[in-house]
């Protein structure tokens, strides 16, 4: 929870001192290690090598002995201790008074900081004060590497344990307290290095020295301090890393960052940091009176997303950002459905960095739907590097939604930004690769239907159907918007291969697609034949089963009707514009009572649709539960990580959800509604570079906009216009009366305990 | 194809000298060695430990030196080699007459049996003869253990190399030729002990040694021949294995069983040989005018099943037999649908065995069940000791049918027997137990059907599919047989804790199962949904490219209307009962354009259905292809071991088939008809103590009863009465006149050439 990322270097908010940790971890993004993914019985066309994110050498360790006695909070006695993560100066903060098991009391004070406008660079502030008569302290502030790897408990959403993952390949110590240490994977073959630099600020009796060995550079601080007398140690570090470039340029560039660091110093890092935040608040804060807790989370999340994706600059923004090893520090699908819609509306810059990252990565992607007998690109479910590196198909592979959630988020892109050089150059390519994969992985049948056979759908809990709705609408979208972008753009599509009887039959396959219906029930089918599957015996099911993936078997799980994470719902949202208002309520209902929400990607999507359909203090659960899923552990894993996407499904809940933003076909609407717990909310968004600002109370909303060209929009359905010449002010219709839909019995939303508003 | 079985014991048909050889090999019925099964993602309910066949302690090997060169066909010159089996004798035979690279001429004999009479024992006789002066010769016969294994070929219908999975325990020689190695597997813990014994015949000069050591005893022999004179050796050799029994009573087992041999002596192993066989054919044999080829054919598929099942006593019948390490030496459910009703006619004390052996993993079965949330029994998919070892589940455990196949033989076994011990004490538990996992695997749905939803029939280019006809229509059966044996038994059904209640639901269920049907074209669908789905595209297929599974990701297979082996057209014939002859002829029709017939188990069946609906050509080939399938070698993989399955299907496609055998609710009936290049076919069968001869021509065919009361069975529909006062002959009809069915581009049945009849 106190990570510190830049989106380019990830420190996990371990103790200075290093112990006690529950993992320590130091991420530099796209930096993994290959191992050979394994499998019972062989099969054309699974990956043979997965990636694992690996723990480099680790900067953040600075080691205090108290005359002799090492700073450790399990000993001695902890007078007090605080760590306080600064959302708006991007630092994380920490304040401890100590006594030692010898009874000498000393106050540390630190504060670490990942640069956010110097990408290589992270530094700490370090204090040491007696507090009772003179002492002798010593500081050893170190880089350490090949740090004991915690054994794997046995949760396959964990990380794969890799021992002494790097090889070490130069390591230097000058006396000025400079040191340097290289190191190279063995399988994947990449190089980091790492540099460290320190400023003293201290009494004069001192003494310094620095060393290295292969796995570790140490700069040593002996001091005597007087009582009050304060020893300062600010340490900068840099990282490195890179597939091509030689030892020497590696050693070079990461010394030229801390060169550049040193000139900056420790103030002008932190003042930096502050505006690079300061600017990001400005256009992205979310407002939330009456309801402290929820207020907080959200600008947790909000935060958490910028570090993720901040100086990703054209690599992925993994699953748990660069914050612990979960899911082996792979990207999934969900960084295009929850975390870029964010990005796009507050950093739009990350957003097109990550889509550019998946545009790098095209090669690989034809490579793949080649081998799979497809055309276009076959994005892959799980990856680093770009390689799909899921070893189980059916829940990897066969999930080809991804593509056209790539597809979507280039689509939202375009028109938040109306970025024409992303378009032609970025966007194009992806949409007539991904509009390939759909047009041959889709055929028509008899009935003239556009089918999409034996895929996996966003539901882990249903796997190889045919026809999942969320899986054909989100390819009819981007079968539609490749062919809107082939006519924006003839001429490079020409240079794509594409002619106008490709991109005819996109639309023609667009227009065609099958959306199975259960005309019995009156709700929409999650995959065909769906809800004629036995419903899961929720009954039987006691607490202590859930998640059910870790005690039920894959075969019993796809085969009855219980839903992992919003499936169809999240069809509702994200395609909203192929439902009416009245299925919308009956297929949530429906499906609201299957969902177990063994995923932490459900509860934000429940929340919009639950306020969509007027479920309003439903979805103010969810999002409770979905901006309190690290902050409370209740997933019980945000010890391998946050997890972004359901921070980002925070900022969706309160957005698309109380605020009812919807961007169907580039039109910005909205339909804001309250729940009786919350007084008001204002959030900000970019758009086409103007900034909007969306105030929502009870009865009425305002829209206003602080610069740009006046904004067409929509409020509840009504077409309105946004100038700068001052706020206007809209009325809140009531929401439909309707009965609150059940939830699984057990799988309620959490029920939190209510606080003064 | 020289391998010669028991049931209990194998060997491969490896030459005396033990080198060339494509791949050596010794089985032993359910000697394995367990091995961890790995998963690039773990999951709740993977099997964790897989089974593998062990090639254990070689006694096939007896080497020649002549003056001092080793007796090698690849050097000096080879003047005729001829190796025989013996399918009336059970005996493999051969003659060489060899010329060293130095120029000495000799003739070698061998004989080999492994004795289905005494089923520890196998012995050669090995004879050299000097063809041209006094000649120098040395034989060493050996027991041999941990021969090197051969490396693993990728293809994942092979097995896992294990390399020296035998641990020495003991190793003993005695002057007078006799030895023992005795050896443990170091993860599963079985304990096999081998044993061998010398007889000499020779001309008086002589020396003779005796030695051991851990992987190797030897007998050694050197003598001084004349032209003319003959050294005969007969070697005894056999063995014991288990899992529980200590290592001197292993010792004293197989000693003891040697004793008996050498007491029988050579010329009394071949003479019961012989008449074991003798009885086996006069049950079974099977006669073919007009292709020479094919009856031969047969006769060794007839010889293989009797191998394979003869001695096996309550072990498994593994896919190979015991013939080759392919598939691990797995069975499958392919020995109760295929190999069963084979032995059921033929050999019925083998086939109940087999059952028994099922039994005896109820248990296990029963905790596979319960720890997938399911009730009963759950039987392997694939397995040595009954253990689950599929280690890939939408085509292992999700292959439930084997369940139904289990109760299917039961019902067969019963029927054709009378046997009520059996029903009463092992067809009851397994019928219940499997019934109970039927009802709980379906469910009835909204329209009151009973659906079974998410499993895989056993076509495995399709999976986890609703509704598989096959795998519905055996349930039926089994959930309707299940319920017969309660009312049967009631008093040991209800020691098995079964009320009316419950046997009234499997009534109910059985009676509801639904049959998904596409009324557009007026075929069944394999699975629901399956015939909307995209067909394969056969023209863009290259020859090359078969066995598809070797070239194409299972997603793509899975999601196209594409059928490895027949599926639908095996429920045509096995629950013939549940089709009209309209529908047999049009989905038989349908099935066979989309049929690949990329598994063994393919052609038999689609021959014996062909046949019923009148497509007696078409029938005839796929005879050939099920019937050559090893002497042929046309799914080039013979090396890993024969195919018991597709052999057991030579059978059925001739009596099932130009036959028209079927058992349907007990009651044996007949539709013989021939191809026009057969002139007349007769087959044995036994039924409740009857023997039954059936003898086809093109117009009329004649039913003979040797033995028993009077026989009620049908002829082409028609009810007929053969007792023992004389053959009934009976009229054929006119086949109906339909089109040939096509198949994919590019895989028509095997096209022989034909010879004179």
């Amino acid at each position: 929870m106190f990570a510190l990322s830049n989106g380019h270097i990830g420190l996990r908010g371990n103790l200075d001192e290093g112990e006690p940790h529950g993992l320590q971890g130091t991420y530099l993004n796209a930096f993994y290690e290959q191992r050979p993914l394994p499998y019972a019985e062989s099969a054309y066309g699974n990956p043979e090598a997965g990636e694992t994110v690996v723990n480099v050498t680790d900067g953040k360790v600075i080691r205090l002995l108290v005359e002799d006695e090492p700073f450790d909070v399990r000993y001695g006695d902890l007078r007090s201790h605080e760590r306080v993560l600064d959302l708006r100066a991007g630092v994380l903060r920490r304040q401890a008074e100590w006594v030692s098991p010898t009874g000498r009391a000393v106050r540390v004070r630190s504060t670490r900081l990942v640069s956010l406008t110097q990408r290589a660079v992270a530094a700490v502030s370090f204090e040491v004060e007696p507090l009772d008569g003179p002492t002798r302290v010593v500081l050893q502030s170190e880089l350490v590497a090949n740090e004991p790897a915690a054994a794997s408990h046995g949760d396959p959403r964990g990380a794969a344990a890799l021992s002494s993952p790097l090889a070490p390949e130069l390591s230097l110590a000058h006396d000025d307290g400079r040191a340097l240490l290289m190191h190279v994977t063995r399988a994947s073959g990449l190089r980091v290095a790492a540099a460290m630099d320190h400023v003293l600020d201290a009494p004069a009796e001192l003494a310094t020295s620095t060393e290295s060995e292969h796995d570790l550079a140490r700069f040593t601080v002996s001091a005597r301090l007087g009582q009050g007398e304060r020893l300062r140690l600010v340490k900068l570090f840099a990282y490195g890393w890179s597939g091509r470039r030689s030892g020497p340029a590696m050693r070079d560039q990461v010394e030229a960052a801390l060169a550049e660091a040193r000139q900056t110093g420790w103030d002008g890092l932190v003042a930096e940091q502050r505006e690079h935040l300061d600017d990001f608040w400005e256009r992205s804060d979310v407002e939330l009176d009456g309801d402290a807790e929820i207020q907080q989370a959200v600008r947790f999340a909000l935060f958490n997303v910028l570090q993720a994706g901040a100086r990703s600059e054209q690599r992925a923004i993994p699953a748990k950002g660069l914050t612990g090893p979960g899911y082996d520090g792979h990207a999934f699908w969900d960084t295009e459905s929850f975390v870029l819609p964010v990005l796009t509306y507050t950093a739009p810059g990350a957003a097109a960095d990550a889509l550019c990252w998946r545009q790098s990565t095209l090669d690989t992607a034809r490579e793949r739907a080649q081998q799979l007998g497809l055309r276009g690109a076959a994005f892959p479910w799980r990856t680093i590097s770009g390689q799909e590196c899921s070893g189980y198909w059916p829940a990897g592979t066969a999930a080809f939604h991804v593509s056209a959630d790539i597809a979507d988020a280039v689509v939202r892109y375009q028109d938040v930004t109306g970025d024409e050089a992303f378009a032609r150059d970025t966007g194009l390519e992806l949409l007539v690769e991904t509009a390939r994969l759909w047009r041959s992985l889709g055929h028509h049948d008899g009935h003239g239907r556009f089918r999409i056979d034996g895929v996996t759908g966003p539901d882990e809990y249903s796997a190889l159907a045919d026809n999942n709705v969320y899986t054909n609408l989100m390819a009819q979208r981007n079968l539609h918007a490749a062919a809107d972008a082939v006519e924006a753009h003839p001429h490079p599509a020409r240079a794509l291969g594409v002619d106008d009887e490709e991109s005819a039959s996109w639309r023609d396959a667009a227009e065609a697609v099958f959306v199975p219906y259960d005309e019995s029930l009156g709700v929409h089918q999650q995959s065909e034949g769906f809800t004629e599957h036995e419903p899961w015996d929720f009954e039987a099911t006691s607490e202590e089963e859930y998640p059910l993936l870790l005690h039920f078997p894959y075969f019993e799980l796809y085969r009855r009707q219980v839903v992992k994470q919003a499936d169809l719902v999240l069809a509702l949202f994200l395609r909203g514009d192929a439902f009416s208002a009245e299925h919308k309520a009956r297929d949530f209902a429906y499906y609201e009572a299957l969902t177990v929400r063994d995923s932490s990607l459900s509860a934000c999507t429940q929340a919009v649709v639950a306020a969509e359909v007027g479920q309003l203090e439903l979805a103010y659960e969810y999002l409770g539960e979905a901006a309190l899923m690290d902050l409370e552990d209740l997933e019980h894993n945000t010890r391998d990580g946050v997890h972004i996407a359901s921070l980002a499904g925070a900022w969706l809940a309160v957005v698309a959800g109380f605020g009812g933003l919807r961007d169907h076909d580039g039109q910005l609407s909205f339909a804001p509604r309250l729940p009786s717990s919350l007084s008001r909310l204002e959030f900000r968004l970019g758009y086409r570079g103007r900034r909007l600002t969306v105030e929502v109370g009870h009865e009425s909303a305002s829209y206003a906009l602080r610069a740009g060209e006046p904004l067409e929009i929509r409020h509840h359905g009504e077409p309105a216009s946004v100038g700068t010449d001052g706020p206007i002010r809209l009325r809140i219709p009531p929401a439909p009366d309707r009965k609150r839909p059940a939830q699984p019995p057990g799988r309620p939303p959490r029920n939190r305990l209510r606080r003064p508003g």
